[in-house]
């Protein structure tokens, strides 16, 4: 159950305000680096954990600390339409050309919400729900999280690079801090686990001896010259040492699939269904010279 | 530039065509864990990668096996139909139980492709590019990519355990492998990078005076009890080497939001235009015995 | 700002898992009609809400209950995906009829989440946010409010008709009880602002002398025999005070629209750039017998 | 089956073009405000109406007028986009700074239509069908159709005030007349079946006595500070007469939510499946000074 | 404008309801290839139509047929709709199998509607006009719409199959019937264009010597053995008349290509964004024995 | 299975980028008419093919070829963002008016991928796969793929119009070529199929005589003046030889359609489940003077 108390977690100031800038906002609130995201993400682990209990309680309570941020956001992109052209008329008296602003606004936060914000990202495209990742499987789950922490703290520093104005820098400086943290805490999960080379390859609880051992630790090259891309992969231990990391060539070890012809009752072209016209073995190819 | 052999990078097989099965296995083609969207990924990563180029290579190398693998699940879908009943009677006929099969059934298997794949995950909804991660962050972007092929092995041995068919089996034995890989690689080229230590926080080239600092490390507890939920995100060193965990109870920093009331020609209620109505300060809270 | 207690609303009990009603409850999580739905759209009024403050902080109020419903229904699902069947192997086992409960499963339930929610409709149809409405007019989203938890409620008694299950049905009488208060409270809204009459039309801050008087009161018959579906809104006073209906014939008031010929550098077909192809006055109709 | 005579309902005039309003006018066509959208909304509710027959007709025929919105406002969009720039180089010309218009546009305006409407809202997203609500309850349909007109009629106003241009005030002028009756002629059936008080709580069919009835009329606080937000809804009796508001301190109910643990073959972790692992009951809390 | 008589095209009867055939028949109201789509493609493209004015007329008169097939697929939803199993009680007492039926079912049919249609498709996802093709080509969309009839028919003739419902074959025969002449009429359109030759390349106003035509009429071969699937498009006289086909092995004409690398504060890691790690000479391939 | 070799299969150079172009190639990427459509499509296609094996390899080989059109086009976006402004700040500087570029942007070119290519449309919308059709039928297939061709071809065409810089037009000559040449391609499929006469109606499989022939070759007129807008869809012989284009006034051949009243326990309102209050005889029409 929930609970609030109507304040901010973190002051939220406007001194001049942009309403591009409330456009750009809405990265962070209805992005997929954003906030709706990662609150949906840890409320959603939380609620499905099967075990252990301290890390529902832990993802929970931080699911929690991200409906503030959304809160703030939400804030942040109504400071910064105060004063927002509503009309073509007006925009031209403001700025001398007209569109220059109004045409770069979200204009649904004039037609739709009257100046404020929506759950939509920086071109107004509406959150969807699909990017919530709870799989159900705990080192999977934490990598998704430092994964949308860590696109999260870029969006947050880009943000903090597109704009002057000293309110919305000190509200990004404390978004920024607040990403650190979260990057870092997920880590300390897998750390708690055992580190990566316990907890990999995810699902570790998959019987290894069922896996094509024979691939598990080769890069394939895919390259017509047979040229490998080489690095840390390509040779050395494994990561969890378990393996080599070895190169290989990538080679068709199947042939080439053939399915049955359609049924003649299937909707599809007579010529296909016809067995005569089927699998036509002349001349599929031709050489050029 | 690509090419092709029109052959499967490894056998796909199916003994018992299950057209439920077809369903399921549309996950790992156009489900958030499935190949389109990795394929996807790796390439735009590679095509938008900036420097170094080796990491381009790699990653547009690897983007090219994934376009074989939705190949094979094509091709694995395709054969699971095989037989399917294309109307009511025939599932009757076959099962005893009409709506059995056919009801389990991604009917556009049927009404849409004439019994072939589609790109849409196993609950018939379309793959949608916005899962397509490409953040232009190299360490962001290898843990986007760690988080697909957890989710996506996870969700390959999910569908090992789904079927005993030993054709398919056989093929999930491959993909799993190649998960298995996949998870490396990546990290791989983080440790590449100096490993987690040295790339956190993310992205690493913004000066970390600049955020707000006394919240970097601190985890917050948002319970109304003041309980924090405690484990190694609470003590000890950061995994950056450059703080130290501590709970910290989340306090309100910033007060009550204020926005300016709407402009009376915005489209809001007279009542709200109205600055006799606004913020009204009689007794907007009252206590409960 | 917002804080949790780890804790249920209300206590969600199963006695007998199933499967598919977990699929049906997933309409209540992230369908139109759903939790998601509603939670968000309070929120994003509340943090929008321009005046007066004591709407703000009721709507952010009943948005952090709704949180908490989400909460309810997710663990709903997880407790009715206990023992759910893995595999076609199971299902043929527990049910004689292979297919007859996986088939009918939302199959992410098993291969994204292992027996957890998703924030999906019961379809498997993700929730997006274009369902938000945060309008910026008060008596508007009051509505909005009702409506949702009207097709709320039925959702949740068809939900109660769907399933004996008697922890679910308790669940569900508390959550019908709470869509009994929620519509009350939104028309309650629209009471203390004056009742329908004084709140239409909405928004009631445009002067109506700018519309077009003739047509505002009139029900408009579409129909080719010129009859018009009668009822309360084609007589009486209108619900305003300001008006009186009346039925109305529907009449093309403006003529055959005549766009302008294409560019030729535009993208056309040379026959449409043309002037002499556009708009051959040459027998355009012809009579049928 | 429906009829045409290829003439507008009213009549629509650009006086002076404007490519970026051309955008603006697009959410009256496929926002959630639009008119797809009751065109769809009304259609399908009349087609699915179950009785009385009455109400199916004057939703059909209302559904038919809407059609004809949608047709007036794509000619206004193509209107609009007449002599629109096809180009960087005319948008200078015209404008003196290159991308004003152009980066102002739905650039799809341009290159995908050739300067005629799309299904989209402002901001290019295309129009989806989820925002039909057609529930099989004539009262939640009646006020789906109140909220959707009230959305559209402000909607309406604010694209009344974006331009200047005669021929388009002229045109929305009517279209917001129409909105003020839609608005009334939904709530004329809520007031044929009795009013607020008789349908409430929607749906009336559900026996009262199966809800919680401890809850159906209290107004839950969820602030921390145990204050609750006061009004109409706090104090005073039920809108349907059944009732007396009170307000109440939410408390948990339920206790905390225990799921099992995972099986050891669904794809968890091994840390997760070990019994060992499971609800660890050392410090999951940890006091803070 | 448009007009109704509130009377179907054609009888839609159903002698033995099936709530799975209901599913299946969205896939004819909000499917791909469904009547929701071509009644909007038809009339947008009409809308947008600049000349000449006998296609304008000719699309939105198809267009408004469309609206009522939607109309006779509704309601032949709600007809196999009527007798469903409302409860997981009911589908056991009617089928002896929990599930069989309800499992099948789109639930959406009994939670969101009480048992009408719903613009969606088989699956239950919701129709997206992003499908709408209106090109402002009068030849692109004369094949957009043949396309949409061909699968369109070939989607009417697998529901044909799939039911043995005498009156629901009767109203399919009729839709199939329509397809054929809808096949027909927009190629029409194209013959009086002067046929694929006089139309090809679409768009024909584009000067044809600004392509660069070496590689206008090849067919270009990508496999890596060198060899081209031939047939009619790699030899004889282009269907245009102004080209002759040719084989072509593909190769690379362009370099690898090189972007610069990021800006330091561009967000990416610093190793990105530092000149030495930048394109990095050593090594990055290796070869394979 | 696929290759690569590193390399763009045309060159692309940019000598004046441009961040608004960079927007409106994102068509070409992610738009209905773009490159990861066909790519998908054609490979869909080729994968669900079930005969003749000449179409398979095409296709295959054809869908190949667009992998390197991604990733010209990614490339191009990218050495379009070059120097694109990060801030506001520097957006003045270099225009003078604040927005003027940066507002023409998808932001996500900088927030979300440091000045990469994103798998969306020139409005920011993510490609979605349900644009990809694989239908099973040859015939509607090729139609698919030429309509496909044509909107792209048009698309080409209109970004080439749009920009003035020499290498992006060099770049464009070069896909226009292809889009002529593949259009040719699709339509030379049904040529050796023997041409539409052969291959109309689709699919061509479905016994005629079950469809009801008196509607197959009929013009429908929807107009309520009863004409019918005539060409040559009206007179001469069908297209298939099988018929003769007729005019026919469309009539309605079905009654007004009625649904059962809803279940007592579904639901609805009271009103509508009492046999009493359903389909009033009452003067559900009035007359209109």
């Amino acid at each position: 159950m929930f609970y609030t108390d109507g304040k901010l977690q973190y002051p939220v100031r406007v001194e001049k305000p942009n309403p591009i800038f409330a456009r750009a906002l809405q990265q962070a609130i209805g992005g997929v680096e954003g906030e709706i995201r990662v609150m949906m993400q840890y409320l959603f682990q939380g609620w499905g954990s099967r075990s252990p209990k301290k890390y529902r309680d832990m993802l929970i309570n931080t699911g929690t600390e991200e409906i503030g941020h959304i809160e703030m956001l939400s804030t942040a992109v109504a400071l910064n339409l105060e004063g927002a052209p509503l009309s073509m008329q007006e925009d031209v008296a403001q700025d001398g050309v007209a569109g220059a602003v109004l045409g770069g606004m979200n204009l649904r936060h004039i037609l739709s919400t009257g100046l404020g914000a929506t759950p939509e990202n920086c071109n107004g495209v509406p959150f969807n729900a699909s990017h919530v990742y709870a799989s159900g499987n705990l080192a999977a789950d934490m990598l998704a999280n430092v994964t949308a922490e860590a696109t999260g703290r870029a969006l947050a520093v880009r943000l903090y690079g597109m704009t002057d104005d000293p309110g919305m820098r000190d509200m990004l400086s404390f978004l920024i801090a607040r990403d650190t943290m979260h990057q870092q805490q997920w880590l300390a999960v897998i750390e708690e686990l055992g580190g990566m080379e316990k907890v990999l390859p995810i699902p570790n609880s998959f019987p290894q001896e069922q896996e094509a051992n024979r691939f598990s630790y080769a890069y394939f090259g895919h390259r017509i010259d047979k040229q490998v891309p080489a690095g840390r992969w390509t040779e050395g231990a494994s990561l969890d040492g378990k393996g080599k990391f070895e190169p290989m060539i990538s080679e068709p070890l199947g042939g080439e699939p053939m399915l049955a012809p359609p049924r003649p009752d299937g909707g599809a072209q007579l010529e296909q269904v016809s067995p005569a016209a089927a699998n036509d073995p002349s001349g599929s190819t031709s050489s050029v010279a």
